[in-house]
C-alpha cells in the first residue's frame, strides 16, 4: 500500500486508519481528486445516501454491514443499467462520538466492491449528526438499460425473491428474533451485476432495481416508458423469511410492497419465455421469475385471484 | 424540459419541483443512473459533504447559498486539479420539517453549475436529521495536477486574497454584522478553474485548493510532495473583510489559518517570476501572489518579522 499523503491532524489519522484497513482496496485515498480509469463503454454514475435512522438503525447492523449495504445500495442502479462497475466515491459522516466506527464502515464497502470487482477510488470525511454514507458509483455499459423503452406486451421478469428485507425490518420492528436469511437480504444485499449485464444483453427493453419495492420501482418503470402494467401476485416469488411476517395479509402483497431487496425488474420482449429464463439461471445462478406484462397506458395493477390491488411503493419503517 | 419519469408519491413529487425549478439546468433527474458524457482528457472525480452545524449554520445563508456554497466546495477540487468540469451528482438530505427548501438549495447547485459551464446529472433525495448536501463532481484534465509533485526551489504561489471567509465566520460567532464582501466570501465563493488550467498548463508541478487553509493545505501538498516548505507571512495576500476581524493577531496568521477560501496554492517551478504572474491576472482577471518556496524535506514554517510560527490548519468554529 502506497503512504497516503496527508498532512498531520485527527482527521486524516483517520483517513490513515481507514486507508490501513481497507489496504489493497484502496484507490487514491488522501487525494482531492480521483482518477476514474478508461474501458469501453459508455461511463454511468449513480449516487445513494444510507442514512441512521432513515435507512437503517444503528443496533440492527454492524459497521461493516452498514458500508456494505450502503455501498450495494448505489452499485445496484449500476446493475440495472446493465454497466459494470468501474468504482465507488464514499463520503462518510460520524458523530464526533462515534469517529472510531469509521474503519468497520469503510471496510465494509471494501468488501462489497472487493466482491463486485471495483474500488473505492476515494471520499470524504466529515462530522455530521447521524451516521451518513452517500455512494456515488461508476460503471461503464456497453448498452446501457433505463427505466425507459419498455412498450406494451413486454414481460415483466423479476431475479431472485422478494420481500426478505422487509421480513427483517417487521421482526426487528415488532421485538422478534430476525432469522438469519432476513437479516442477510437486509444488511448484506448483492447487487445483480451479472444478472443486470445478461438481461441488458439479451435484450431488456427497460430494467430497474427494487429499491422501493415492485409496486414503487413498477410504477416508475411503468411511468417512464408511458405504459400500464399488470402483475399477478401469485407469480411474484417471495422470500421464504416472509411467512411469519406477513400475518396480518397475503405474503406476496407484503413482498410486492418490499423495499431494498436490490433485486432486478426488467421488461423482456413477449418473445423471451421459460426457456430463456432457465438459460438466465444456469448463467446467473438465481431463478428469473415472470410475474406480469407491461399494458397499453393505463394504471399499474396487482391481480389478488379475482381482486386488483392498488398496492403503494415502500414507505421506510412504515411496517408491516 | 423533458418529464421525469417517475411515479407518484411526496417524494417523487419534491423531485418533480426541484426539476421545475432548475429548469434546464437539470441533467436526467429521475433516472437511477446518469450518463457522463465523453470528451477529451482524463476523468476525474471528487466528493465533498457540506453538513448543517458542521460547515455551515442555517441562519448564516439562503437555501441558494447552501445549494452554491456546497457545490462549489466539491468543483474547487476540479479546479486544484486542472481540470474542466463536467457535471455533478447531489445527494441532498433534509429534515421532514425543511423539505421545502430542496427546490432552493437545488436551484443554487443549479446557479454554480450554470456559471462553470457544467450539469446536474442526477442525484439523490432523502430525510435525514439535518441538512445534508453531498457533491460529486466530475471534470477531465487533459494534465491532471495534484497535491504531489512539488520539489524544493519551487515558488508557492496563491490566486486571490486569503481569510474572507473565515472573517464571515468570526462576525456571525462573535454576534458582529457581517460585511457583503465577507459574506460573499464565505456563501458563493468561485472555483478557480480558468486559473487552474492556466496554472496547470503552465507548468504548475503541484497544486492544491484551499479548503483547510493555507497552513493546512501547504502542509498537505509538501506531505504529498516528500518536501518542506517555508512561507513568508508578509507577503500572504490578505482579504479586506479580515482586518477588524483579526484584531487578536496578525491578519496574515489570521488568513493563512481561514479556511473555505477555496483560492489554489500551486508550486511553480522556480523559473516562474512576477512577469508570468502579471500574465495570469491578465488571462484569468485575479491576481497570483508568491508567498514563500519548497523547501528541502523538513517541516513546513511560516516567518513573521524574525519569528517561525508553527500555524495549524482551519479548524471548523475554532473561532478568530
Amino acid at each position: 500500500m502506497t503512504a497516503i499523503p496527508l498532512g498531520p491532524g485527527p482527521e486524516f489519522d483517520r483517513i490513515r486508519a481507514i486507508a490501513h484497513r481497507l489496504g489493497l482496496a484502496a484507490g487514491h485515498l488522501g487525494d482531492d481528486c480521483a482518477l476514474v480509469p478508461d474501458g469501453p463503454g459508455q461511463l454511468m454514475i449513480s449516487t445513494d445516501a444510507s442514512i441512521e435512522g432513515v435507512h437503517f438503525k444503528r443496533a440492527w447492523l454492524t459497521p461493516e454491514e452498514i458500508g456494505w449495504r450502503a455501498t450495494a445500495g448505489a452499485v445496484s442502479d449500476l446493475a440495472a443499467a446493465g454497466a459494470r462497475p468501474v468504482g465507488v466515491m464514499v463520503a462518510l459522516a460520524l458523530p464526533a462520538d462515534s469517529a472510531d466506527l469509521a474503519p468497520g464502515i469503510m471496510a465494509g464497502a471494501g468488501e462489497l466492491v472487493h466482491e463486485c470487482g471495483c474500488v473505492i477510488l476515494g471520499g470524504d470525511l466529515s462530522a455530521g449528526p447521524a451516521i451518513s454514507i452517500v455512494v456515488t458509483a461508476l460503471g461503464r455499459a456497453v448498452r446501457p438499460a433505463s427505466r425507459k423503452g419498455g412498450i406494451p406486451g413486454d414481460g415483466l421478469w423479476v431475479t431472485g425473491a422478494l420481500g426478505g428485507s422487509r421480513a427483517a425490518v417487521a421482526d426487528w420492528e415488532a421485538g422478534r428474533a430476525v432469522g438469519a436469511e432476513a437479516r442477510k437480504a437486509f444488511a448484506r444485499p448483492v447487487p445483480r451485476l451479472t444478472a443486470g449485464q445478461w438481461l441488458a444483453a439479451n435484450g431488456a427493453h427497460a430494467m430497474i432495481d427494487l429499491s422501493d419495492g415492485l409496486a414503487g420501482d413498477l410504477r416508475h418503470l411503468a411511468s417512464a416508458s408511458g405504459v400500464g402494467a399488470e402483475v399477478d401476485l401469485a407469480k411474484v416469488p417471495v422470500h421464504d423469511a416472509v411467512s411469519v411476517a406477513a400475518a396480518h395479509g397475503p405474503p406476496a402483497a407484503f413482498a410486492a410492497q418490499g423495499g431494498e431487496d436490490y433485486e432486478l425488474l426488467a421488461a423482456m420482449p413477449s418473445a423471451f419465455e421459460d426457456a430463456d429464463a432457465a438459460r438466465f439461471a444456469a448463467d446467473c445462478g438465481i431463478p428469473l421469475t415472470r410475474v406480469g406484462a407491461l399494458t397499453a397506458p393505463g394504471p399499474v395493477v396487482f391481480r389478488h385471484g379475482e381482486d386488483l390491488l392498488d398496492l403503494s411503493g415502500f414507505n421506510h419503517f412504515a411496517g408491516p
